[in-house]
Formats: C-alpha cells, sequence, structure tokens
C-alpha cells in the first residue's frame, strides 16, 4: 500500500489532536506526517506510530510534497493557506468555516454524498459538526420519503468551541462549587451551570451563524433547495458530543418503527431507542464513539408528516476529525487524490 | 386588611421553601402559618417573619381552620390529602400533577386565565413549570393572532427535581472534577455534564409525560383545542430556571418587531433581546427574578407564519412557588375565598 503525505494545520488543538489519534487508530496509509501549527507552538513534540515530531509553522513552502493536508486552525488560517497548499498539489480536507459554500469545494459527509467528490479541485470542505451528525441521521430518512422542513434545537458541548473553552468549563465549575466568583473569558457568560443560546456570530435578522450553517449546509450536502432548516443553537455545560432535538416534516408519512427499521440498516447509525430500560442517546454514552446515535424516535402529532428525534454524536469525532479521516479514506479508495 | 390562616404542604421541600420566602417577600396577609411536610421532617424548625414554626405532619386533621393550603409534596400527597382539605373549608393549591387535568379543578397562571378561578370548587391546579414561563410568554402573541401550534425544545434545570436533585449535581460534578468515579442515584444517569432527554415517565408511543403536559395544559390554559404542542422536554446540568426554544405557527403573520412591542407591554414578561450587546436570557440571569424572560425573537423562514423565541424563567419561582402564590393573591383580590 502507497504511504501518503500527510499535513494536519492545528495539530495542537481540539480537533487537531483528534486528527491524529483517529488517523493512528484506524491506520490511515500516511509514510510521513508533518504537524503544523501557530507561531506560538512552534517546536512543541508529538508522539506519532511510536515517533516523534516536532510542530512547525504553517507556511506554503510546507506543503511542498504534501498529498492531504487536514486544516482545522480556524477560517483565517484556511483562508490564507488553503489555496497555498492546493497551489502546490496538495489536496485539502478543510475543517473551517471558510470554503464550506464555496461553489468550488464539495461539501462532504462521506455517508450521504461521498459522490460529490468525484469533481473536487484540491480542496474540500468537512462541515459544521451540527450539521454533520444531522445529515447522517436524516439522510437515510429523506431517501424513503424526502424531508421538507427541519425545526432542530442543540445541546452542543464546549470542546466545539476548542481546548480553551474546555479549560474554561472545569476552571469555572470548580471556582463556582467553591462558592468563588469567576470570570468568563472564552464565552461571553458563565458557561457553567448555565445555557447560551449562542453560538459564532449574529446577523441582522437575529439568527447566529451556527443555526444559518445547519440550513445552507444541509441544503449543499442533500443537494436541493427543497429542504429548510429553523434551527437554534445552544451551548450548554457538556465536556463532549452534542445533542439535537430534530424534527422533521416529510413528504409521505413515516412512522417512528418504519424510521427505526431504516435507521438501523443505514452506516454510521446507531439506534439507541429503548424506552423500557431507559436507553436514549446521551452526550456521555457518545464521546469516543465514532456513530450518529439517534433515539427518542416518536411521532409529531401537531402536523400530518411529522417525526421527533434525538440524535447525539461525538462533535470532534463524526463532528470533526473523524467525518475529516473518512473523507480521505475514501479520496484512497476511489482514487481521487 | 384581613390575616389568612395559610398551610405549606411540603414546608421543607425545594418549591416548599420558595413559597415561605415568597409569601414573606410579598407581605402576603396571612396571620397564622402551619407548616406541614412528612413524617420524616415532623419537628424541624423554620423562621417565618421572626417567628419561629415547627414542621408537623400532613394529616386531614391539621387542615381545620385553614384558609389556603398550598400543595407541594407530590402527586400521592397531594391524591390522598388535598380533597380532606377542601373538605374542611380549605382552598388548596396543588403544585402537583394530581388534578391539573381534572375539568373540576381550574388550571391557573394568573396573567393568563385569570378569569378561570371563578369557577373554582376548593381545588386549584398549578400548571407544570414547564408549561407556565411558555403560556406566559405566548398568551399575548396568542392574543394578536392565534397560535396554532407550538414546537419546544427544554433545558431545564434540576432544581425542578427537588433538593435530592441540586445535591447530587453539587455531588456528582465535584466528584467527576476530582476524576472520581460516580453512582446516579435520582437520576438513572449522571446529570453532571450530561444531558437526559426524559423528565418523568414514558408512555407507549415514546413521549414523556413531562412533553405530554406541555401540550394538554397549554390546551386547557388557553382554552382552546385549536392549539398543539410538540415537546421535547431535556434535562441539563444547570441548577436553576428553565429555559426553552420555542417555536410558534400563527394565524395571522407575526413580526420579530411585532412580538418584541407585544411582549414588552404584556405583564411579567422581561424582554431581553439585544443582540448588538450580546443580550439574551439565560438561566443565571433568570435565577431568582420574577419575570419570563424572551429574547432570540426571530422570523421562522422554514415555514409561512412561524416565530421563534428564547424563553427562560426560574423554574422554582414563576415555574411553581411564585405562580402559586400570585393565585392565592388573585384569590384574595378578587373575593374567591
Amino acid at each position: 500500500m502507497k504511504g501518503y503525505t500527510v499535513a494536519v494545520v492545528g495539530a495542537t488543538g481540539a480537533v487537531g489532536q483528534e486528527i491524529l489519534s483517529i488517523l493512528e487508530e484506524r491506520d490511515f496509509p500516511l509514510s510521513t506526517l508533518v504537524p503544523l501549527a501557530s507561531k506560538r507552538s512552534v517546536g512543541k513534540k508529538l508522539i506519532f506510530k511510536n515517533r516523534e515530531y516536532f510542530v512547525k509553522e504553517s507556511q506554503p513552502a510546507e506543503f511542498e510534497g504534501v498529498d492531504i493536508a487536514f486544516f482545522s486552525a480556524g477560517t483565517k488560517v484556511s483562508k490564507d493557506m488553503a489555496p497555498e497548499a492546493v497551489k502546490r498539489g496538495c489536496t485539502v480536507i478543510d475543517n473551517s468555516n471558510a470554503f464550506r459554500m464555496d461553489p468550488e469545494a464539495p461539501l462532504i459527509v462521506p455517508e450521504v454524498n461521498p459522490h460529490h467528490l468525484r469533481q473536487h479541485k484540491g480542496l474540500i470542505a468537512n462541515p459544521n459538526c451540527s450539521t454533520t451528525q444531522m445529515v447522517v441521521a436524516l439522510k437515510p430518512l429523506h431517501d424513503y420519503t424526502p424531508i421538507r422542513r427541519v425545526v432542530v434545537s442543540t445541546y452542543q458541548a464546549v470542546s466545539g468551541t476548542g481546548l480553551g473553552a474546555i479549560k474554561e468549563l472545569t476552571e469555572q465549575t470548580a471556582d463556582l462549587l467553591a462558592g468563588k466568583k469567576v470570570t468568563p473569558a472564552v464565552y461571553p457568560y458563565e458557561i457553567a451551570f448555565n445555557a447560551l443560546p449562542h453560538i459564532d456570530v449574529f446577523d441582522d435578522r437575529g439568527y447566529t451563524l451556527e443555526e444559518l450553517k445547519m440550513d445552507q449546509e444541509t441544503k449543499k450536502i442533500f443537494a436541493t433547495d427543497e429542504i429548510a432548516v429553523n434551527a437554534t443553537a445552544v451551548r450548554i455545560p457538556v465536556y463532549r458530543s452534542h445533542s439535537e432535538a430534530v424534527l422533521i416534516e416529510t413528504e409521505a408519512k413515516l412512522t417512528p418503527q418504519k424510521a427505526r427499521e431504516i435507521l438501523s440498516q443505514a452506516p454510521g447509525i446507531r439506534v439507541v431507542d429503548n424506552l423500557d430500560k431507559l436507553q436514549y442517546p446521551m452526550h456521555i454514552a457518545a464521546a469516543g464513539r465514532d456513530e450518529v446515535f439517534v433515539g427518542r424516535i416518536r411521532e409529531d402529532f401537531t402536523v400530518e408528516n411529522g417525526l421527533n428525534l434525538w440524535i447525539v454524536a461525538d462533535n470532534l469525532r463524526k463532528g470533526a476529525a473523524l467525518n475529516a479521516v473518512q473523507i480521505a479514506e475514501r479520496l484512497v479508495a476511489d482514487n481521487l487524490l
């Protein structure tokens, strides 16, 4: 098997670290690792497959000879550096918001729209975490009967914000339990024992970018404008996994039983919906797992063809790093590098 | 002003304690307090308006001579004891689920349906916390144009479960931060750094009682079957206040601006919706407050007449104790005792 030269940009971040561990655990055919990050991480040591690597600064010249680069260092770094990498013959899988709505860049969830990869021009976008887990669960249902409308409320983990937010939740929680005052830094208000209906920036209609992404990205991934997503995105004090209360309205009737049957056979999904045994998907059960978990499947009695679902997945894995690595695996399998 | 003899059943519980403090802070015309609870709390000392009281066991004879009794000791105690109190001439304001759907018992939110009090027969039901805050916010909008459908996802505090749950969240959180294993007791799974899509018991269609209550109680309070509520109820690791992501579908168009204008003038509501200053309702800001806070008001672009709202209130105050005391105040003002 050929071994690829793989760069990870943002190698010291929450998603970057997850990409490294997933590349290792899935035994991705990698011959050389190029860990890149911002200036302040230069010289940091990483262990990958028992070898030592030292983080270098992300600069155009570093992408010479690189086959695949995973970008996960924020929108600005992607905008500046991803085109440089592509220019040097590298295929970029970008986890930022920089190119997701770029018509030239396919937006890929391998279980959903792998065929969109065929048109790639060197730059492939990884969807936002809250979109990815939702479309994995909705795709097989959408294939059975088209979904026309989605109403979703999210319950999102702090790890989606990054390592600083994880630290903030821990320190704030400890301080509050000790009766100390806390001063928020990463988030505008306390996140410990609180919920923030505010993820990313607001637009002038009162939506957050996170909410709009769920609509726009779903349309692009499903390649239709006939699905519309009304989202409310909320950060809650959990470390890992996002939960989503999702209502779908479908063209034809889709019973809970039929949905369970379809989802049970679909790739990347685990149905957890045994209420007699109090089994339903949860943040702590999804953390560290690859599957998208679906439960609380029940008819919405307030509309003709409505179905409620509770969708949970590890936001750093399927929501980010795992999906990116799966894209790379698919590129390799389909000879698209 | 006449002083009433007031019993509080469940005086040592989370809601009972809140009722006592609200009676005191609002200077309810009370001449004698009768604090009652279960056997194991008998003899506990309470201070009310600088006077000492000792908790007695809730028994039928204790309601002799009592004008108003607040019940907040669970459904079983209410079922057993509230009829006994009524028999003895006492007016009961019941915070349990025992009588909420009883056609003989009005289900009251003073800002919404105070006129239903006129038909009371001694027993008045206080709605479930998640319903109360929602109908306070929806009523003035419903008066402007009828709401036909509500889709709501809740973010509920552990204090709704009681003092044991508050303790469990604190201890579990501290143990997890210290790297210790935890054993859930009040909830079936860890609540610290987790979310549970499970409040109250499940029915055979996959709904929880908490979710069904929001539909049934809203219909009863609004006195119409032409409103329907599709709910997902979720417990999150916060101590106090419930948040709700609410989507309403109305008969006529209701713009965000018009909704803000209506809500700003409505009783019991505070609009917090200034996104330029990152102002929106939050658990920690609503805790200890009387108002229902509404923000994130924005059009739902996926349906003709849809509007999104983020509704937050203190679940122990407006969601329980305050609403109960406001019912009593209204009974006094309208001479309905």
